[in-house]
């Protein structure tokens, strides 16, 4: 079985807007083992639209329609897919019922053009919205399964989970697609993809995809197969020997972000973190304090942006910056241990680097980081040169000290 | 004249990826005064990807397809291009000689495969890739072009802004589109809205779109004309009545970010900023510093995570966190006056909030906000009350913190 998605709304063919509600009813399909193989983005425009849905019918079981359900004129996924469909629309006193109820509850008056949204296609069941006021629909037409959705994605995800899925696993056969996902802190792409293709080269089930980010790659496995038993299976015959290949270089095998990683590492082990941030002037606190109930370790940071505010608070001698450089070995590792005398924390990182456009010398050009790592048993400083804009570079950086962080603590 | 932009590649969908290439595309076009109808992404699948191109040359002036041009057999572009357009493929020698002598000087040497890339559609211009390897081809076909474009984002913009704009300058007609971005704080989407739609609704040029992140909230009009002159004039018949309506909640005219609005004011006034973060963790000093040359205004931060912290580094008084709370106006007034006293900066802002999931109390629920600005007038403090998740709660934070220092400067 396959399905196609249409977005409908001419706001999402700007430059400024994507399509993301695609990206939740793909997982979701997936998970009942259903390729999504067509996705198109349609604007307000009755021909274009009721074409598409002509198309889709015709080659796809499965046709969901996101937005254009709205009560004003420029809503018209309903009128384009009863034309498509070659069925009337027929008017619903009872929905109308169930709106102005909608509307009293939120307060509001309900006017002339919401009845716009009591029409149901001939045949169609009216799929309730517990979270707004447009209502879903649900189609069968000969071999396909068309579904009409609310545009917001707080409204479409409840609709689909509550009233799509179950109706989607009587009809789909039973297949089950399991992914593993492994991620790696610290290696290029390239690196990487020489290290493991030749493993994964040769499977098209699994399938393989590599996500990469500044200083993270994520490999996703998908396994489609008849019984959990089978995909669990096909996952370990390809998945260990990259797993090998790989080793701790591996920071998480359930998709977990690496911030998460290291702060379940601090909390089992009832450590205590702190931070001193130059260039990466708060990303570093930020992604560590992203984790919901960081506080029973992150104890806190030092944003020293300026030189003076690295000698005054953590107490960086002025004469190694004065010698070395803000951006340098030393003043890394002095930071690292300032911070960690400063809060008493088990653990103390420091980032110092030019993360540009500007400035950076000879000593230290841009894409210069230095991290240090200070512990019970002193300071480690680490030096990269990373490539980039000031975002990634700053992305690199705070990669490059939470997986410094991961390996001290794994030891 | 209309587009239409069809991505092309079976890891486009997935949960995992969404195409954004179409966004570029689609500026560089509505810079043209060509409207994009239509966008798809089709997988590597050689009869659907012929047919959406058939369909798309059947009612577009231009049609652009990103992606599989490359040498292995999943890429299908040109033969599903040619089948579309019923034309042969034609091998070009001299394509294969400029393909070797890249390689070369990539230092790799060229497998036999990428001869395909060496195959040009029956008519088509070859399109140089000067940051890769895979040529594009632009073909007219009676009354539409169609471009093959390859799909990294960095070779295809590179291809594009190079090799496709100036032919597609020569053949649109001569249109303007101008856009005025207005961007807000702190109102809520829905009470914008309701004020300035009674201004904006009554035309369709130009174009309104209204774009709402947390506590940030981006007014796009677009005015389509013949000329400059008209598009500046319909711009302002329009914008200046929402200028009015909005007032100084408007904080930037040209489209820049709040953090870098407030950092060219502290630039001009030759002002400096610290801050100290307590829910926020880092993200405002993480802002503040993503704007290239904040070292000039930025002294630093403290990230105050834990209350002991708030003590010692900020010097609020112990009994203060006792009697009102961590969370409470009087300490995030003692931290803003601390920060500020303890780097000598002109204003400081501090935050503290509780940002959730957990935690949170009868007095302090989650979603409040305090943030407390120190000058050498005093301290002011706001609360606010905000709905929604960790990520947005620290994001309506910063934006709230911005926004308070912005009207101060602006007094």
């Amino acid at each position: 079985m396959t399905a196609e998605i249409i977005a409908v709304g001419s706001e999402l063919l700007t430059p400024q807007r994507v399509d993301t509600n695609s990206l939740f009813l793909t997982d979701q399909l997936n998970g009942l083992g259903v390729e999504v193989v067509t996705k198109s983005v349609i604007g307000d425009d009755l021909n274009r639209l009721a074409d598409a849905v002509r198309r889709a019918v015709s080659r796809s079981e499965i046709v969901i329609l996101c937005g254009g359900l709205g009560p004003t004129e420029d809503d018209l996924t309903r009128d384009a897919v009863a034309a498509a469909l070659d069925r009337k629309l027929i008017y619903h006193p009872e929905i109308t019922e169930v709106l102005e109820q909608r509307f009293a509850q939120l307060k509001r008056k309900m006017v002339e053009v919401n009845k716009r949204q009591a029409f149901l296609i001939e045949g169609a069941e009216m799929l309730p919205n517990e979270r707004g006021t447009a209502p879903g629909q649900w189609i069968a037409e000969s071999d396909a399964h068309v579904m009409l959705l609310p545009g917001p994605p707080h409204e479409m995800k409840a609709m689909f989970t509550r009233h799509c899925l179950p109706r989607l696993a009587r009809i789909v056969p039973r297949q089950v697609i399991r992914t593993l996902v492994l991620r790696v802190a610290g290696m290029p792409e390239s690196d990487l993809d020489q290290l493991i293709a030749p493993v994964y080269k040769k499977y098209d089930n699994p399938a393989t995809t590599i996500l990469a980010a500044a200083g993270d790659i994520q490999i996703h496995l998908r396994a489609r197969c008849s019984t959990e038993g089978e995909a669990a299976a096909l996952l370990v015959e390809v998945g260990w020997p990259i797993e090998l290949l790989l080793g701790e270089r591996i920071y998480s095998r359930n998709g977990q972000p690496l911030e998460e990683v290291v702060g379940e590492m601090l909390r089992e082990r009832h450590s205590t973190l702190s931070v001193a941030e130059s260039c990466t002037g708060g990303l570093l606190g930020e992604r560590i304090t992203s984790v919901a109930g960081s506080s029973a370790y992150f104890l806190g940071g030092f944003i020293t942006y300026a030189s003076r505010m690295k000698v005054e608070w953590l107490g960086v001698p002025e004469d190694i910056i004065a010698r070395c450089g803000a951006v340098s070995k030393e003043t890394a590792e002095a930071m690292a241990m300032g911070a960690r005398r400063r809060t008493g924390s088990t653990y103390a990182l420091a980032i110092t680097g030019v993360a540009g456009p500007d400035a950076g010398g000879e000593k230290a050009p841009v894409g210069t980081v230095y991290v240090g790592l200070a512990d019970a048993t002193g300071c480690s400083v680490l030096h990269r040169q990373f490539i980039g804009d000031r975002t990634r570079i700053r992305q690199f950086a705070t990669q490059m000290a939470l997986d410094m962080l991961r390996r001290r603590i794994a030891l």
